[in-house]
C-alpha cells in the first residue's frame, strides 16, 4: 500500500493507472479457460491497445487477436502479431490498405453484405480470410441468425469468389452487456451459439464446407466454463474489467485493473460533495445506474494491499462534466480528504476510460505508452500540405 | 457541395469535418456580441484546442484567452498567448507549474478555499492573479453566492496575501446548459449577474477593492445582449456550436461548424437502419433526448452549399457502441445510402467529440491539430524509464 500512497503523492493530473498484476492474472485465467473449453483465445486489442499489454498476452501463449480498424491491425502487425481479425464490418472502400496488409500477414476480415465481397481486391494470394458476421440479437451489425437462406447465398457468394476464402461465422452478443444477471449472461450464450451451430449446419447441409464459429464478449467468455460448437473467442474488456462487469457478476472487484488517479480540487461539506479533476474527457461518459435510478459515473476506490481495493460504493461519482467529477459521499469520509490529494476512481466501462489517454502507468512506476492517435489524413486531390501551428 | 462530396469521397474513417467559415463567423459575431455590451471576450480554448484556431480569434482582436488546465496554458503560452485564465479549481500541488507559467505569462487562477492560497508559491513577480470561485446555483465548484461571509473572507485572505493579487468574482453558470429555453437560459444569466453583483457590493461596503467580475457560458453569452456589471465573459463551446445548443434555441442549425465524416458500413433496410463507423471513440457518449425520449447521439446532416447543411431530424443516430453507431432513418433515404459512402453526422456536445481525436480537417483539405495528448508522467522517485514498445 505504501508504494501506492506514494504513487498517488506525486501525481497531479489525472492519469490511467494500471495494476498489471491483476492483467496478468486476467489474462492467464481467460487463456486457461479458453484451453480448458478447447477454444482459441483470440483476445480483442481495442480495450489496451498497447503493445506492451499485447506482449503479455503472447507470454500466456495467445499468437491471434482480434482489432476494430484496419489502423490498428497494421500497428499491431509492425508489433509483430501475424494473425489478425479486423472485427469490424468491412468498407468496401478500404481495399487498397486491406490488400496492403492482407500480403503481410493472416488477416480476417468480416462481411454482411453482397458489396462487400464484389470489392475485394483481385490479385490477394493467399485470399483474404472473410467472416460472415451474423446478428445473433444483439440488432447492431450482421446478418440476421433467423435468415439463414441470406446466409446460404453470402456464403456461396463469399466460397465461390476467388480472392477470398469462407472462414466462418462470426458474432458479438452485445446484448450479453444489457443482461441483468449471470444468468441471463448465460442465458444470451447458449442462445447465441445455437443459433450458429444453427447456421452451421444449415452451410453444411447446402454442401458448403463447414464454417469455423466464432464468438467473443466479456460477459459470456468469463462465466461460460464450455463453448459448444465455437472455435475461438475473442473477448477484450476483461483484461481490465470495470464497474459494468462487477455490476453485472462478470467478475470480482479486486479483478478490476484500471483505475483514474483523480487530483481533489474542491471540498463541499455542506453539500456532502468533493470535486475532482476527473471528467468526461478522462473516463468516457458511460453511467451504470445508482441507488436512486440516477447516473452513476465511477467509484471511489479504497486502496489496499499495493492497489486499488474495493468499490466504496458509498461513494458514487454522481456528476461529471468536461474536466469535473463531482464524488459524493459521507461526511466522515468527505472531512478525510484534504485539497490536493490524489484518489482512485473506477471506471464505469474501461475500454471508454482508456481510450481517453495516450498510456498507462502503473503501479511501479512505468509509463506504457497506448497506439497513437493519428491526423485526419488530407484528401489526395489537394496539394495543400498540414497546416502547422 | 461539389467540394464537400469530393472531400467525403476521399474519406475512409471517421474524420472530423471543421468548416472554417461557420468558425470565423461565430468568432466574429461574439467578439462583436462582447464589443457591443462593452465586455472582454477571453473565449475559452478547451472546445477547440487547436493553435491555428486560437489565431483567427487573434485576428478577431482577442488577447486574453480562458483554458481549463495547466497544460492547455502552457501549450497556448508556448503558441503566444500572454493572458491565460485557467478556468478550473486550482490544484495547491502544482505550484511548480504555476510559477514557471507565472514567470511567462499573465495567469490567472481559480480558487475557492483558504488551503489554495495558503499554498501559492513564494517569490512570484507580479503576483498571481487570482480569481475567487462563485457557485452561483450550478452546484458543481465555488464558494456559494449565498453565503456572503465566506467569500468576503476569501477575498481578505487573498488581498492580504504577498504572493497574490485579487482579480475577482468568476463563475461558470453551467445550468444554463440544462434549461428548457431561450427565456430559461435568460432568467439564469439575470439571476447569475445580479447574485455576483450582490457580492461585489459586500465586498465594496467591506472595503475591499471592487473586483471585476467574469462570467462565461455559451447559452448565455449567445442568447444575452447586455452583462450588466461583468467585466468579461468567457464561453467556448460557441466556436463549433452542436446539437445541444441548437436544440437549446441557442444557435441556428447552419452555425453547427463540427460534424463527424462517418463511412456507411452496414445497411439494413429489414430494421430501417443503417451502421456507421463512428462510436464513442469519435462523438463521446453524450445524448439528447429525442421524440420518444429515448437517447439520440447524434443526426445525419444533409449536404447543401457547399457545406454540411440542415438537420436530417427523421434521421437520428440511435445506437452508439465504441466503433460502431446506428442510424435510424426512412426507407428511401435507407435505400439511397451505399456501402463506403462517407455521410456527415452532426455531434450532440462538440467539446467531447472533437476531445476525441487528433485533429481536424477543413471543408477546403486542410488539417488541423488539436494540441497533443501526453503520456503520463513517471514519478520522479522511479528511476525506471518509460517502457517502449
Amino acid at each position: 500500500m505504501s508504494s501506492l500512497r506514494h504513487l498517488l503523492a506525486a501525481i497531479r493530473e489525472p492519469t490511467l493507472l494500471l495494476d498489471t498484476e491483476r492483467v496478468h492474472r486476467n489474462i492467464e485465467r481467460m487463456a486457461l479457460r479458453a484451453r480448458l473449453a478447447g477454444v482459441r483465445l483470440r483476445p480483442h486489442f481495442k480495450t489496451h491497445q498497447s503493445v506492451a499489454v499485447g506482449a503479455w498476452f503472447r507470454e500466456a501463449g495467445v499468437e491471434a487477436i482480434t482489432v476494430s480498424s484496419l489502423r490498428m491491425a497494421a500497428d499491431f502487425a509492425a508489433a509483430g502479431w501475424r494473425d489478425v481479425t479486423v472485427a469490424f464490418p468491412l468498407n468496401p472502400r478500404t481495399m487498397g490498405q486491406v490488400n496492403a496488409l492482407a500480403s503481410r500477414i493472416r488477416l480476417g476480415v468480416l462481411v454482411d453484405a453482397e458489396a462487400q465481397v464484389a470489392a475485394l481486391p483481385a490479385g490477394l494470394a493467399p485470399p483474404l480470410r472473410v467472416w460472415l458476421k451474423i446478428d445473433v440479437g444483439f440488432g447492431r451489425a450482421g446478418l440476421p441468425w433467423d435468415r439463414p437462406e441470406r446466409v446460404l447465398e453470402l456464403a456461396r457468394t463469399v466460397a465461390a469468389c476467388p480472392r477470398s476464402e469462407l472462414a466462418g461465422l462470426l458474432t458479438h452478443a452485445g446484448h450479453a452487456y444489457q443482461a441483468e444477471s449471470p444468468a441471463e449472461v448465460l442465458r444470451v450464450h447458449d442462445e447465441s451459439l445455437a443459433r450458429l451451430r444453427a447456421l452451421r449446419d444449415a452451410m453444411a447441409g447446402a454442401g458448403l464446407p463447414p464454417p469455423a464459429i466464432s464468438v467473443g464478449d466479456t460477459p459470456t467468455c468469463s462465466l461460460a466454463e464450455t463453448f459448444p460448437g465455437a472455435d475461438e473467442i475473442r473477448p477484450g474488456n476483461f483484461v481490465f474489467y470495470d464497474l459494468m462487469q462487477a455490476r453485472l457478476g462478470v467478475c470480482r472487484e479486486e479483478d478490476i485493473a484500471l483505475a483514474l488517479a483523480c487530483p481533489v480540487v474542491g471540498l463541499y461539506p455542506e453539500r456532502g460533495e468533493a470535486v475532482v479533476h476527473g471528467g468526461a474527457v478522462h473516463l468516457g461518459k458511460e453511467s451504470l445506474p445508482g441507488a436512486d435510478g440516477e447516473p452513476i459515473f465511477g467509484y471511489l476506490a479504497s486502496l489496499e494491499e499495493g492497489s486499488f481495493g474495493r468499490v466504496d460504493h458509498e461513494a458514487p461519482l454522481v456528476g461529471l462534466s468536461q474536466e469535473h467529477g463531482i464524488l459524493r459521499l459521507p461526511a466522515e469520509r468527505l472531512l478525510s480528504l484534504t485539497l490536493g490529494q490524489t484518489v482512485c476512481i473506477l471506471p464505469v466501462h474501461a475500454c471508454l476510460a482508456a481510450e481517453q489517454h495516450a498510456g498507462y502507468l502503473t503501479l511501479d512506476g512505468r509509463v506504457l505508452p497506448r497506439l497513437e492517435r493519428r491526423l485526419p489524413e488530407a484528401p489526395r486531390h489537394d496539394s495543400r500540405r498540414e497546416e502547422r501551428g
